[in-house]
């Protein structure tokens, strides 16, 4: 069940029988050649409303943009600072819990979002671990996973592409990309496997690097019909983590 | 064109003959027994995506989270404090002026984000007006367009549902979300006219005053056939709005 | 009563009758070749000290810096952010909320305050939204009401001043400025009535638009005398705005 | 010359002769059983409006709210977090730097204020000296004068009130307020001279400590006769102060 | 060379011939039952001294706080919130760059800093990459080396405790900060083995699941002879990664 | 007793019979051709440590980098902005209220540190005080000792150095940090005495002021013999100021 297309009852009614939500987090920013700059959150988006309707769960919006600094130097990428993500997944999931949702799982497209996400639940938690004992607050579960490093979606990456996956614009989430938003773009690649590199650095030094975009990927092997597949597979990984998660007991 | 399904080069592209972005930005906040959660997101959301088809208009992600705290007291509310809401809008607005836009449009589908977008504006400008003639920056623009308030859109709803249109869950944005998210929720209103009041107030004091969370509307009367008149109407209204904001010119 | 000229014993006296405090927000910036630079705090200002005295109500501390971003091409303008101001509205609230003050009514003087003042009222808010029902805290009803959009007051404009009242440093914020202050600044305009446009955009392009700082009116028609009687209307307009503030009941 | 009451025309004519300029800064807080809550601001803003009008400087508009939160636990007292003031004076300095003052010279009558105002200038110097010389900015001095620390008020004080003068709502404050405001509130002090100790401390220990407000003051000496003396000697000390501070000379 | 023992001209002649320097960063939080409070900053600034002596790089103060949120129900330990770390970060590197180090790298002793320290790396870019090409600034590469993942330390923890190394108030981490501080604090571990889990979540949660602080290590097997070893081969692991580091060469 | 030494059942004994915790506080800055750049944390933190092991003070982990923004034109000088060190001060003393710790008592060795401490201590009190009696926390006191002003310490300088002990880079501190860090570093002075002035100014000004960092003083003049006597002289004078403190008594 996607939240943005439920009415507020019908959350009421689910909260009677599950406290947990998912919630797609992405990223707006340039994916190469023939990637969308969607691709980040086209990804855990579509495998998070697959999931929701294939085993009921409540999935929250998309938080589309993420933190991309390191990609502003190419047209179209929008970048939250770090703090400012931050501050948006803090009030996300106060928000969420103050309704009763007890475990909030973000189902994360991009490699780059990984340190602030951990860091924004670091302080959700502070507040609640520096009030002690005498906070009456409800237990409170927050959990990332990340679909590109499911073991069914790497599995089949590894298959159809080896070592021409590479790290961004990868072949296996422009094909995901591709299938979600229903387009395929053909691009030739040159050189045909983007060189890799660090991408911890500033935007300037990234396109000095990276002058297409692409790291140490070959994404002209991608396609739909490999994208309906990898979201098939990345709807078990995340099914099988999120079962996982809700198993997760904090102390109430 | 929607950014989302662009490449980076497309987008270059763009801006070699363009300058304008529209965004979308809405709410995720209760809209009454038979409204959709993510209505205010949605109705912009469509209207920007079908105007960007027909007028070749880049149209940037949607902020699917608004500032809702009035709503917080309703199951599936999502809510981001006003500070947060204007530090996602000055790093979304400082990322695109940094590829060379200078005309940020954003359709707007929640009247309770009005102040706070304009407080981002406001934000965004102080920073370029406290530096002085000395800033090497180019010259922006950041319009506001509340869909809900174009002409056509006005005497259509007038003209369908006279006073039974109300202020929050209306009759026609619950219309339009139906038919963006391609669903009815036929659910019976009582009383059929919600009461009417200010929703400048917090959560608890706002479910008192309004406790199916409809102000002063009578949706039952919405059906998403509706939808899709409102829906051309307010692509009219947007793209009007959008030609005349773009002959706003800033100093550079 | 003035709060500034009071003890704190007559204060808690006061509060043992009256929950409801009143106070003057305004700007600091250029109002044309004839206006005051304080003329949008001492509007509000005059206002409230009068209603204070006629009807007992007690007014805090005139906020005389406000958000003029958009003024700062001219000297002697001074600005608070957004973000700024946001902050010390909260801070001025939470004050008074600790002393029992459950309505807070800020008479406005500056068009450019509104979109923040209403911002920092759902900042305030939104702490109390997002603890939810397990907040201690007491009601709490914030009002704004801007003087210049008074009935009373708009009328008088009107058949003093027509169309040539405009909508920056207007022929009648001038007039009462000056009868507040006790001085008149005769000036010649030229043209005579300034020209119309936007003012929400960066400092160097307000004053591009607007090379004297006047927004599509003419200034030299005001006199003290004229202020006089936008004062007495003004109270008349502020003190029913402020009795139905009153009876503005929140969750408690 | 007061801001408030000047035209930007004005202004700009001051500064073709002056780079210097006056802002009075102040608190909202209790003053005991016969001291006003406006003490604070009244009594640095009247020596401001005085030395203005007899020299011919520039004053700014008083900052009337400041850092107050030990006196939080009195009705009427109102206190910006230090964070919030440090922002208002970064916003207050920064206005008035992008008009070409070099000069900003502020008059404080709160010794609660002082560190805040301090912490206030080296977070406005910290931006400068982070970016280094490769600034383009102008120079700037920033001055804090403690009116009641002046030499000359010091020594009527000590010849009026001996040891009875105390350190908050002393004699000598509740005496110039009274003559700011045109008012007296004879009320009987009980016990004569109010206890010392630290003011260091939160709001309910500060009324602990001090049950009345009053900490080592006798005020019942106080007179509106007083503090004309107080005015006269005020404005000697601070113009003093202020013509060595135009003297200061930063990089430019 | 310690920064902390050096004299300004000692730094500047430094820098003539490099423009790297090392930061140490660890966190006060508890270690079990016979852990140093303080493990995680004295093992990378044990390392660190002794790097900068024998191979001349310049060593700053130790960040001796960090982000241990989860640590906070068990006495000693003190924690920053990821936003206050942020902001320390930024400050430490802005301050180094100013001076014109080019190349920062980071010996973190806390596997709980590393999501914010990255965020911190982030927020300091996100400045550089959103002023864009238009920037003056010098190049900036930033390092983090986390002491416990260099190989050649984990080979002797493997080869010391096999499994009983653990994940927090390691074998290994316990014995390094026993030989940095001289001392060692036999305690008998009971279970001997403590159990493992998930360490991301809330402080009270933490306890529960791990009640004398360890997470699957005996630390009881720990010695300060075996410091010895682990500061030897640390100081070789930070060595290859700083040299590495060096080589990263950013748009300058 | 040195908190980063102790185990957290160590410090659990120690709060059974003491609430109180000492914390070092410095600053990373130029001090002169022979002073060291950590100076300003040496000298509390060989106060703080050997007051700790003679009277058995649990000591905390020294906050080694404070607001130096003044020196920031000299290679070396890390500063914080005073926001920043405002949340390190609020965190800090937040996670040693939540273990119980009733009395937090700053040594300081720097100056310019003392306004944004006392910011930062204003800032965790108004929390507290803008809660109100509603509030269920224990009491706080917050301490600050400036060993530099101490008195038997002053004594000593005046005696060895008598004018030309001066304001920064001190004879006094250079000698105690040379003491602290076993080292000298004799280099010739030119002047003899450096010149005095203001240091409330930006880098740039400061360092044209003082040529070579000092300010007045001759630390030519210093030895770690000197030191020796200081560090015993200053244990005197901080131990005083500490049990003083610990009678402090806040509401609870």
């Amino acid at each position: 069940m996607r939240l943005q297309h439920a009415t507020w009852q019908e959350v009421e009614a689910y909260l009677a029988h599950s406290r947990g939500i998912i919630v797609p987090i992405g990223s707006t920013e340039q994916h190469g050649p023939n990637g969308l700059v969607g691709t980040d959150a086209l990804c855990p988006e579509s495998i998070a409303w697959a999931l929701g309707e294939q085993h009921g769960v409540l999935v929250g919006p998309t938080q589309a943009i993420g933190m991309a600094q390191h990609h502003l130097a190419f047209p179209g990428t929008i970048s939250l600072r770090p703090s400012t993500l931050v501050a948006v997944l803090r009030d996300t999931i106060e928000s969420l819990a103050r309704h009763g949702f007890t475990h909030v799982f973000f189902i994360n497209g991009h490699g780059g979002n990984i340190a602030t996400v951990k860091a924004a639940f670091a302080e959700v938690y502070s507040e609640r671990s520096l009030r002690g004992s005498h906070s009456a607050e409800s237990p409170l579960a927050l959990g990332l996973f990340n679909w590109f490093m499911g073991r069914r979606g790497r599995e089949l990456a590894a298959k159809l592409y080896a070592d021409d996956e590479g790290y961004h614009a990868t072949a296996s989430e422009v094909s995901l990309a591709w299938y979600a938003a229903g387009t395929e773009k053909p691009v030739a690649m040159s050189p045909r496997v983007a060189p890799n590199g660090s991408a911890e650095c500033d935007a300037e030094t990234f396109r000095q690097r990276f002058p297409d975009g692409r790291m140490g990927s070959d994404p002209s092997l991608s396609s739909a019909r490999h994208g309906e597949r990898f979201l098939a597979l990345g709807v078990e990984d995340a099914w099988e983590a999120y079962q996982a998660f809700l198993g997760d007991t904090p102390a109430g």
